[in-house]
């Protein structure tokens, strides 16, 4: 099987805002990169045909041609199926059961696989970045909303059904804010990047005085986006500041019930905020977590990093699960 | 290994109020049991030579010699280290490294092996009870605290160090009451029975009306036990009803928690008071973990029982812990 281990892979990261596309060298070398914004308006075959368009030219940046491509593999939001290759539901996109992995083969003539973004992105920065050389690892992504990923006994953990790791949606506090699923108290609706844009919006609106709306007009963002936050914390902003310093406090909170409950080696922080802010957004998470360690004595065991990978962990980490399924097929 | 596999093997469960020694047969049946009451006043000798003693006498029940016995396993609280045989630290018994498995069998001429009493009653359960059956499973056993234990891949999911499970200690409401643990708002400081036992003499004090210290003072207890709990309910105690009735919404916040982090098949409810009160108890918190499931459609797949074992679940998980040690060796 050494053929296919040395393959050449497309990782595709399908986001809300937009879709990037990796092409790996079998050392895991970044030989190309493009991007796109993602148009979530059109249907289902609109933006799958824009993934093709865009998988195509970071080929063509890698000097490469689509003969030299092994596979293509994407990390998709929501509910997806890495068996049948289908999204079940990915409501930022407005996906309902798209088979995305037929859709794309046909247009690309090339295998295509697809998983879970989070789980891709976890999977990622274990096998490639902040994760490396553990066995047992929890990954916690902090963008507009909160996914994650465990890793036990060096593998992705997915429960009985693959759904395993909704740690953005396990309560923190019981009948805090209404999150995006409905329920109340999620990690999610109090740690991630829309629950700090309410925050924001609410402090203003209550006469607060904030710099952030205007740097949001200034860039022409409708979202208060990871860029923005870090502008406006460089600015020293308070209302941006004490909700930030709020987001981490209740992150920290969540690294430690995770860290309780599943005593992994590491745990890595990942996604747009600790891509963008790195140290900054994580020690005071850190921090928090030591706090609420059960075991103190884990605090010198267990590491709290921030991933490395960036923006394109979750294309690496779908090369890595498309890499595996290559070799075992 | 057949000889070992059919081997008769006493469990024993050292539990805070109780030793309980059962003589388990090679299918499992419970050949005799007998049990003590757990004077932690004493040094850790002298409660080791009370186990001894209980263990003898379930023998002598059970009809049997000691040369009919292939091991006795000890499910015991706190830290303990099943490879070494050593508890690290047990906060409620006072002890700190005491090597029970060496010191017990000097006493008896028998293998001694040790598992943390919740791990051994998850295991029980998920090998002769409620769990039977599952590869991906979470146990919530409801004591004086709260303690847990996960099946991943049909085996119990240790960690990096065996010490996962400590779902009592996820913050379920951030800043909430203060834990056993000196952190606030853990789910065993919402849910457990010393968390309802703090609530019912608060009411009773800010002036509310209820029957359960005179049930206490009738049966001469210092403790708000799970029969007392079961009284005051029939009796329609009001305060008893509320408190309880609260401490079932957290634990049904936990169990919605374990699920959207674990996606397992299944989710068993044990200890003292599920043991006690069955459905009563398990019904109001399945609503509630329902209802706080991520993905609506596991309301029909993910089931919510109560442990079957009852009393005697740490000490048959302790036997089969032990028995695929025996098989091992």
């Amino acid at each position: 099987m050494t053929k296919v281990k040395h393959a050449t892979i497309v990782g595709v990261d399908l986001g809300g805002t937009s879709l990037r596309a990796l092409v790996v060298d079998s050392n895991n070398k970044v030989l190309g990169v493009e991007k796109d914004p993602t148009n979530a308006a059109q249907k289902p075959g609109g933006l799958i045909r824009d993934m093709a368009a865009v998988v195509e030219r970071a080929i063509k940046t890698a000097g490469l041609k689509r003969a030299d491509i092994a596979a293509v593999s994407v990390g998709a939001p929501g509910a997806a199926d890495p068996e049948k290759g289908i999204i079940h539901k990915a409501p930022n996109l407005g996906w309902i059961e798209v088979p995305l992995a037929a859709e794309l083969k046909k247009l690309l003539g090339l295998p295509v696989f697809v998983e879970n973004d989070v789980s891709a992105g976890v999977i990622g920065e274990h096998a490639l970045g902040a994760g490396e050389g553990t066995s047992e690892l929890v990954g916690i992504f902090v963008g507009t909303g909160i996914g994650g990923g465990i890793i036990t006994g060096g593998k992705l953990n997915g429960g009985s059904t693959g759904a395993a790791g909704e740690l953005g949606h396990t309560v923190v506090l019981a009948d805090g804010p209404v999150c995006s699923c409905g329920h109340r108290g999620c990690a999610e609706a109090l740690a991630s990047r829309w629950a700090m844009e309410r925050d924001v919006r609410a402090a203003i609106k209550s006469g607060q005085k904030s710099i952030v709306l205007t740097l949001m007009e200034e860039t022409n963002r409708t979202r208060m986006t990871s860029s923005i936050i870090a502008k406006a914390l460089k600015k020293g902003d308070k209302v941006m500041t004490d909700v930030f310093s709020r987001s981490q406090y209740y992150l920290g909170i969540l690294v430690a019930n995770a860290v309780n409950s599943l005593d992994p080696e590491r745990v890595v922080i990942g996604g747009g905020i600790a891509a963008r802010l790195g140290e900054e957004y994580v020690q005071p998470a850190r921090a928090t977590a030591y706090e609420y360690f059960l075991r103190q004595a884990d605090t010198e065991r267990v590491e709290i990093r921030c991933g490395v990978l960036g923006d394109n962990a979750n294309a690496l980490g779908a090369v890595v699960t498309a890499r595996k399924k290559l070799d075992q097929s």
